[in-house]
């Protein structure tokens, strides 16, 4: 069995070598311009290649209106949903378990509060609601940028399933993970730092299955963990890429890192099926626009190479 | 061993199969009318799907012009090269040996002679050099066509790498094998006949390395074999998908082949990399456009199937 389970391992770090010898960038490059709907298609969705546009929403009012003054006054009444854990890690694996955090709804001008450090809360927050929040919960906003990114929407021949609005604290960290959508993330204030891999980095990736719990306020305003014993255990990915563990995850250091800042102005156009991490500045906001992937050769190439990392692992 | 063997086998099929329900069609879809670009290239390009595009050149010369009388009158005259042979199999696994045609200067005249059956010769003719031979032997013909399909290197973004003449008999066959281009195929007169196999089934269809061996005239009008001993082998499919030995190669039969006739006037989209058996009736002609294929992640998902496909043995 030895001898098969080798022999996959090398044809994946050769799979790997030849990805960045023939078209992987070995830094996410820079357009300066909103591109031709074609020639993005062809450069960058049909390759599954990540790149930042700059100069792609210069016109939005957003970019320079959105302060906490301006939120303050459009929306600081509304109550929105707002992802509060104790270290920063909502959706993420924290021991032995795949840790949701508490959803709490607050209003908006609160949530500033704490982001700006004017009242002191235990936890850190994050509005990180990947359910079109910007639509559903901030339809005050929408006047502010453009419901979708034309050239993107003609690329694609679609328009996006959900546009999300994102804003939290320097603590808030997203760990590893893929989305099944083509995903434009634009950068209105403070930066997003990325770390992202290639799909086919796949058979470097560790996953495993943990049982969800979500965290839930206590009455002193502490934290306590609820198992949800009654859901299937979920695949997350235990790794963490700013402090990787070579030793019980050896295989990850044949992988493909890169990393990238998305500053004010800039959007990051990132491919379906890449894993990703991402960090922020304090009270960086962002609205991101996700347009569903196709299920097509791509796609199925990948699903081939996820049974087949379970087989070499 | 037979453990992992096996497994590897089982994400083939389920590989296979997931290709079918998610994106394959089952049989050759056509398309009314020449392409926008971005449709083209998102529909069928990126995913790598073959179609049949109708009334793509009906404004070519040649549709209608192409006959035998007007040939000899514009090109009779030219010496062309004809791949010969005794079976018709030119460039297929004959036995042990990997078997290439004769390469025969003989006027276009003489050529249609024979199509024709005007006079009698011993083996099996077949106008299909692929160095652009319609550029490079026949510029006489260019007038009649477009140099290249707009709207495909719109696309593209780049023009084709060849322009190829075919014109054969009815017993010439094109073993399976597979081209590292995009393949627009307008037939003139006639008809092709082709077995396709998308990439995806590359696990099921067998390779095997053989002695490259070039078919001599002798003095008596026969063939002998010469066998090119400095030349390394060459390896080539040996499967005939007409008359499959399921006891030879039993993998084969999880393989999903699509058949499909190319009529006059109409243009087979034929993606990189799929692997294509063609036949044709007597005295058909047809022209093929050549862009180079891109080398980015899908090639790269082949290279490894590849690699995998030898593993399973």
């Amino acid at each position: 069995m030895a001898g098969k389970a080798e022999a996959l391992k090398k044809c994946f770090k050769d799979f790997s070598q030849e990805a960045r010898e023939l078209y992987l960038d070995r830094a996410v490059p820079y357009l300066d311009q909103p591109p031709i709907p074609l020639d993005f298609y062809r450069r960058w969705v049909a390759p599954n290649k990540p790149c930042i546009v700059r100069n792609a929403f210069n016109h939005w009012r957003a970019l320079s209106h959105w302060t906490p003054g301006y939120l303050r006054e459009k929306v600081g009444s509304k109550v929105i949903t707002v992802a509060v854990t104790p270290d920063g890690y909502a959706d993420a694996v924290r021991g032995e378990r795949f840790m949701m955090p508490e959803e709490r709804r607050m209003s908006f001008s609160s949530l500033l509060d704490v982001v700006e450090g004017k009242v002191e809360q235990r936890g850190v927050f994050y509005v990180q609601k990947q359910c079109s929040n910007l639509t559903e919960e901030l339809p005050e906003l929408e006047g502010d940028m453009e419901p979708h990114i034309p050239w993107m929407s003609q690329a694609l021949g679609k328009l996006p399933d959900a546009v999300n609005f994102w804003l939290g604290e320097e603590e808030a960290i997203t760990s590893m993970h893929k989305d099944h959508y083509e995903n434009l993330y634009c950068v209105i204030s403070g930066e997003k730092r990325f770390i992202l891999h290639p799909p086919t980095d796949r058979p470097f990736i560790p996953y495993r299955l943990y049982q969800p719990a979500v965290y839930r306020q206590t009455a002193d305003g502490g934290f306590e963990v609820e198992d949800q014993m009654d859901a299937q255990k979920v695949p997350w990915i235990p790794l963490d890429p700013l402090v990787p563990d070579l030793v019980q995850f050896p295989d990850y250091a044949a992988s493909a890192p890169v990393s990238c800042t998305v500053r004010p102005g800039e959007m990051l156009y990132l491919p379906s099926l890449w894993f990703h991490h991402v960090r922020q500045t304090q009270g960086c906001i962002a609205v991101n626009f996700w347009y569903d992937m196709e299920y097509d050769i791509k796609y199925n190439y990948f699903q081939l190479l996820n049974s087949l990392s379970g087989m070499a692992g």
